[in-house]
């Protein structure tokens, strides 16, 4: 019973992987491994004692008889060809953000899924694993709050690099928000309008630092995510839902608190890797126990198709600074939840 | 050196208002009191024991020679003649909420006032005495959390009658946060939008709630201030402000935190006129010391012209659902703070 | 209606008093002062632009007949004198802590007052006025939480001198508790222990820091306070009441909540004398309305009385390593609440 | 690689061990399991599937070749004897709490250990691996708030049925902080306390409840323990630990915060089972992994003898109303941290 996986790509995320296949989780083992550096490939293998074949590319890795079930974890623009594939083969596959790189190429997967007549994609997208996450979305679904009719969320990093643009504020950023608020209200996007508040000086010239991005749902409930990458104090995620009658906040990690040098305080975390770790473990057990059960209830090749669709037109709303809409066609009955 | 007071209003607000003149505040007394109502005056005096004039009108309890300075506090449409007649005879006017109905009727007075050549009006905006405002504005002016570049605010009400209409959510409720977060920047505003989200069922059929309201300042700062006024669950005011390097929020009021039937819980107000009761005493000790030593520097006529023309803007924006401009000339040297 | 008042001692808190009644509080004014130190007494009357006379000793000031009331700010050892002599000519004294430096001194009051027939004292326990722990006498009263079955305080000190003694953690510290605790459970204590912990390296070679101090009251709630007078962090104040079925705790005072290189934090206190300032006021103020409506209902001298017979017993406490008895007579009809 | 565990009794832990050896954790499979109910150990196997034999008794299990590590969860009397078979046979053993019913059957165990030369018993004492507790011990051992000099905690439960005896707020209730603080602190106690608060009406007639205990440890830092068995509002387990220069508090379960109904409110749990629920997956991984690694970590067999002992002069001071001793020996090198 225990599930053989194929890991596509060893790089800082795919080694992760590779860890909690081996050392944390249950039911599975990787037996196979391959990545572009030869030698990274080679590593994984050693650093945690597996017993896995080392595969030339990703697609004789797929084609492996003894290779259950994927994990795509390489390079952003490989994944579509990995995933479709896979679906060719009739073998699961856990693929890493982004889906594809275009809505177009998350619509191909998403055909081709629905044409082999069976979910076999997971995303890689981890906060609605999360505790935090799960417990406010309880809550709503609680009807405590009464129906949702605003959003005010904050997702701040302490810095970026140079390398940073402004469109990865939506792409890298606020696509986690996109994916995780859509599944905690349990609705789409309309519109989106982006605004740009004072600039910090603490971003390099070409990246406008802070954003705040508006977004509109079915129902009319507004959503403000304020996007803010270079905030110096800490990795801090926030979210407030304003309901009818009350409202609900995403908890903060626990802390110690402290009474020390005039502060009582609680440390925030700096590291953005350590925000959500818990939930990649819980990701990763519930597509082992998924493919187990025969059923994959995480995020589909369709949720990954619909955030690609909201990114695509926050970064046009950061361009075009009006308004625009979000046209997300209606959830086929295959992916109903 | 006591301060003779002359009350022109003697209902709710007006009598709070001889109550702490006369039982808490520090080096005035009421000499003088009127209301359209002659009853409502003789109770004032009455209630509170008064050895006080009641006029007919509060024009002539304005020119009373023993009336050292004014407290306005009648129907608003009849503050603008009160003040003006105020100014023109050179007596102090404290000025309940509005100045004057029209920006113009405030620009009126702003003009009458510098002609006279100094100082004589303190319009009743009270939230700037509030001791959170005040720790708020302090912490931004240290520097500590960097220049602020977003403030997320939330003015939330329990619930208001049939007669309160949307744009009352402005020109009631928002004037306040107009008001205060121009003092707490310490800037004015350049532009205003408004979106509705979905509306709650709790609202009265005719009335826009909640609304969202954001606002640009002249240097670039982006406020957002979600405006509920049937939010059931209470009277909450949020104010968070995010710096270049840090955030600052308001303080909500200190309470009791109780463990009980599985909660662990602190208390929401739900009467508004609890949330700052301190700061009323406040504002008019304030006053009183002000016209002592000859320098009134609280809320000024200025300040009230300012939010009159804050508030057209955003009623405007409620009707076109665009972003309108907002046009404040510049603070002249005479209002400098 | 303004009542006269003679502040005998004209040091800082002399000088505070003074203050506060000719700058902030309603319905008095100073009109007599004196101090061991006459320069200091001539120093209030200019600092204040006080319409007072100077007297050359306390006895005089009680005596001047237009002296209406006495506030008592004089060193410790000399209250009992001036309170006995306010009694003696029927005026209402506000005495600053101690009532008397021994029980004994405090009975001899307590008998004088009973005698002239009305309540003519008021001490200087200032923390029943306090907004907060009025907020948690509130709560306990209210039944939310059940009757009381124990306390856990904490009174921390962020640093004190070389000359503070270890009996002074009884005497000048605890002591506050001891007045306050008594008045939010409404009994009194019958047992007193005290122990020693690990003592801190910050604390004077002679001193014990810190101390717990564990009492029992009439009913059998237990109470255990800890007196840390070099605790480093900042000046302290915690009271948990756990009940029946919930647990009640006096609210910090109110802060900015900020996030500032990687910390959520809000500050602590480091000055004692900002922690209790607003009930200063309230104490004040409720003395002058006392008088005025001729029955006063603060802190009594059978309370001044009360706290010293534990105070004596907690020293002895200190001394014995012992659980020691608190005989408190039962509060005469004269002092019922 | 995969470890071979034989589980002695299948009620309600054994068959959550059960569950997260098969379910949750890696590398370890139940091969053997025994329930004095034949039809539980019955159960066991069909519920998850279990590959594995049903022995008749627990020592025919252990003996059994293919079982490489054994877990006990039978009832208490019977684990002295299950741990010392596992000893004698060489193979690693998970025993739950308690290690043996007397100080003395904990002292065999200990004595057979060291004879045998190597570590072979982990005891199920959870809290050592809790996120919380151990965030907590990583701040003090931080020196961020200086040497402990007191901590302060309370132990609560909503209620506990008719059989739970006096004694049991030591031996089934205390047990715990007695491991945990003891590890926290990285020393152990030298005397204890017990003193009765007013006792709750929700309590059964023959029970002392709440209960307080006042530990000293070696170092001088003391400790008092609020045990309040019957709290009514939920399962709240305090720690705070007061240094030299600061304090640090055990966090409380992240947990959505909610505004409805006037309340701004945390849950508060009330099932203890969830309160330390993921440190029990943590604690059992430790210890699959430590036998890998040859070399276990985790709660000794010294640590379940050390927390008997400490229970013991619990338990006497309940009865004697004194300060009794803890007499824990040194620990043996064997058992060094």
């Amino acid at each position: 019973m225990t599930l053989n996986i194929g890991v596509i790509g060893c790089g800082a995320i795919g080694q992760d992987h590779i860890r909690r296949l081996t050392r944390t989780l249950s039911g599975a083992q990787v037996v196979a491994v391959t990545d572009i550096n030869p030698q990274l490939a080679q590593d994984a293998v050693s650093s945690y004692g597996l017993n896995a074949e080392i595969y030339s590319d990703g697609i004789n890795l797929i084609l492996a008889s003894d290779v259950q079930a994927v994990l795509v974890a390489s390079w952003g623009p490989t994944h579509e060809e990995y995933v479709l594939k896979s679906i060719e083969q009739g073998k699961p596959v856990f693929c890493e953000k982004p889906l594809a790189v275009t809505a177009e190429g998350c619509k191909r997967i998403v055909d081709a899924e629905q044409a082999h007549g069976r979910r076999l994609v997971q995303v890689g997208f981890m906060r609605p694993y999360d505790d935090g996450y799960r417990a406010l979305k309880s809550v709503i679904d609680s009807g405590t709050i009464g129906a949702p009719l605003m959003l005010h969320c904050a997702h701040r990093n302490q810095s970026v690099g140079e390398r940073y643009t402004t469109d990865m504020a939506i792409t890298d950023t606020l696509i986690h928000e996109l994916d995780v608020l859509r599944w905690l209200l349990n609705e789409d996007y309309v519109s989106t309008q982006v605004v740009y508040p004072k600039k910090t000086r603490n971003a390099s010239i070409h990246l406008a630092d802070p954003q705040i991005v508006m977004l509109e749902t079915v129902s009319g409930v507004r959503i403000d995510v304020e996007v803010f990458v270079n905030c110096q104090y800490g990795y801090d995620i926030q979210c407030e839902v304003v309901g009818e009658k009350g409202t609900a906040r995403l908890p903060d990690p626990p802390a110690v608190a402290l009474k020390n040098a005039a502060l009582h305080s609680l440390p925030v975390m700096t590291d953005w890797k350590e925000r959500f770790i818990a939930s990649y473990d819980v990701e990763l057990q519930a597509f082992i126990d998924g493919v187990g059960a025969g059923a994959l209830t995480g995020p589909s090749a369709w949720d990954g198709y619909s955030a690609a669709i909201a990114a695509d037109a926050c970064v046009l709303a950061q361009q075009s600074g009006k308004v625009e809409r979000i046209k997300i066609a209606e959830r086929p009955t295959f992916y109903s939840n």
